[in-house]
């Protein structure tokens, strides 16, 4: 079970996230690609710092949209999303080669994350992109309970697939993420987020707001790096997971 | 003695060039990277039709400057530069893969290339970035007199140097461009552009503005894509260089 | 009845549109602002070359989507349309005033202007943004069989509304747009266009694709200025328009 | 004596200053327009914030460098800066115009400033532009010992101009302020900014790096608000400058 959370999400004099503390502790590092964030230099110094800690750099690709962060969804050919796609991949892969690390996966970002987990389409289109683009790289998707469908999308094409889940999210009874909208969708306390996450780690299941246990299958838990509980929850999910980075995780 | 042209400098719905027309007569098709113009869709397309006719791919990365179409110089720091050359560069080679194609050589654009051979230091920044991201591959510079310092700062990191001249513009007694501002800097008749093609080709030497026979060595022959003459000069010089395109040139 | 078309779609080196010889023949020129399309300079010279023909300039906002110029929807709060629909209106009246141009009106592009005419919200917080901003300007609108609607909407703001047909597209039953994908969508026969207008000049109606015929009222027919046929387009509806603009038509 | 920041330099999701809490000891309110920092929805919430403190908006136009923070200069035609310099200045005018609130100055950003104090030409493009779009309001610029040059030269176009100077920044025996890589050039102690404070509004002059005494004539000090010691900087004028924003300063 690895550690993933996104880094690099400054854009020029702007800062965001909390890249050099949270970093010792990650094994995978998804790191924006310049186009919902980030920009060259960014991901340059993001890569060097995934380096020194010998952790595991991922490419973070989103849509074109810095205002929005990301998060809003563009709809676009099927054509145009597989070359922004394979565009941002291959921008971050490159500047990994400079500083001889090794690009270990993909994750997409925000609204194209979203997009792809609810539209097998969408979902498709990457794939495709990353069987012509990096054939080898897994792509990391939400942990969810239809998952093998997923599995079977992804081999179509002959991609892999590594499941996330979220330690410091609400689940509703369909393994979905309770919306933010909704009262305790996010979990502002730690010890609500050791014991989701323990029960990821430990019984691959989660409890759901309402109470249900559900099974969740994942393969790496995510941390969203950006918020006051980063640190604290890098560090807590460091020492639930005995087999550690310190340093040298490799996928 | 090859052909280039700057091809895929079309942008979301706007077109320029009139690269359908001319690719089929090129050796070398240096394609923007989405910083000064293109954007991944028309850096995919512009891949596929260098493929179709067999026309070997360049990056041609450029100043992030899409208003000012990367003419514009804007100064920055050498690492920053760096990130923002191989960003370009990985993004192109990463599009050229997923269509089977190898992206053979890097050419920079307006400002950059301008810069480029105005400053040693901006020089060394990008062939040190070749070294580390792509350093296999060449560098296309301008065929000046005193070439043999840059095919040297180039050595020194292992990178190889191709020199392009300029079949459309006069040169001065220095071996440097006439600035367009300048009366007869641009040729706008195709037998002032065989006269000089010819004697590029053949005596390896330009007669300057003011007369005078300078030598020039030079490997490929640049075309200006977004002009009339356009796909007149590419025709003549098909035909002057007798080993040509039909179709299959690999550099 | 006036003849409007959209003005200023060049941005930086990228040329769009026919506007030096579209110009002279309309009575509303409505100009980019820099978000889906043109950029300050474009502007300042679209706004010069409307002054030169004595035509009225209105202000042309759109999404912030260069690449997908404006035609794809990105969906965003009311405070942030609101901000970003008064910040462009902005920008071309200063422009004006620098020219001592008078900015005359409004109307939505793209996506904007199609969700516009979708959502009684998105419209609502257009003609509020306008009442805060230009009071006194009115909003150029499809015109549709429910047009009533949007007067009402308009007027709960004190907001005019003038309504536009279109000359060169085929109609449904319900008074909308045939989407572009169905045969028959577009006119590509300037007699096809001529029958149109005429009918909706002189019986203010139009026929359906499929041969039905309903009432339209419009205030002005707009022009797609970026076709082969948007010249001769603009002439013909010049002389079905006796009162013409030779030179001089004010709103 | 007035007291001047620059504010509103957030963008999308990336926060930068300390707005909320700085805003109320201000008398003017630098507020950028979407170039080099700020996007309309940022520019709303800032005059917004001005209005509730009562302090007076000014336009803080820059280059079109979202990464480099308009420091990086781009050299342009006059009327491509002219137009560029009008957009900005009309897009905030029309956000304050929604919310009530009267665009009151104008003073440029980072190396557009800094272009400005250099170059006559520049400067001249800019007095221009302001006589054309906004002939009533005053232009900002550094206090320098040749004023009246500057004044001269916007007198000619009808400008008057405001002279800011600065509190945290040590000055050369020229009046001008010394490069940041300099040790000493930046002021880390309060109590060096409250000597020069107080040295600059009661006795119109300050102590150079080198020890120099120079008069400098200012209308307004200038605050940095993305620094550490801005909130107390900002309580300190506040308490020099007896007739004080509490609240409902007019320039």
């Amino acid at each position: 079970m690895k550690i993933n959370c996104d880094m690099g999400e400054s854009f020029g004099l702007w800062k965001m996230g909390n890249d050099e503390q949270v970093m010792p502790y990650l094994d995978m590092a998804n790191i924006a690609c310049g186009m919902h964030a980030s920009d060259p230099t960014v991901m340059l110094n993001t890569v060097r710092l995934a380096k020194q800690y010998q952790v595991s750099v991922g490419a973070h690709p989103g849509y074109a949209d810095l205002q929005g962060f990301g998060r809003r969804d563009i709809a676009m050919s099927s054509d145009t999303l597989s070359a922004l796609f394979i565009y941002q991949v291959g921008a971050l892969a490159a500047i990994c080669h400079s500083e001889s690390v090794v690009l270990s996966y993909v994750k997409p970002h925000g609204a194209l994350y979203n997009t792809m987990m609810k539209s097998d389409e969408v979902f498709t289109t990457l794939v495709k992109a990353m069987s012509k683009a990096a054939p080898s790289l897994p792509l990391v998707v939400m942990a969810v309970p239809n998952y093998e469908k997923y599995q079977s999308l992804a081999a179509d094409h002959g991609i892999q697939i590594m499941f996330e889940a979220f330690v410091d999210r609400a689940y509703d009874q369909d393994g979905r993420l309770v919306p933010r909208t909704v009262a305790g969708s996010s979990y502002h306390e730690l010890s609500q987020i050791r014991r989701q996450a323990r029960q990821m780690i430990e019984e691959k299941s989660v409890t759901t707001l309402d109470g249900q246990v559900i099974p969740i299958y994942a393969n790496t838990l995510c941390i969203h790096g950006d918020t006051p509980l980063a640190l604290p929850t890098a560090q807590l999910l460091r020492n639930l997971l005995a087999l550690g980075n310190s340093y040298g995780v490799t996928l």
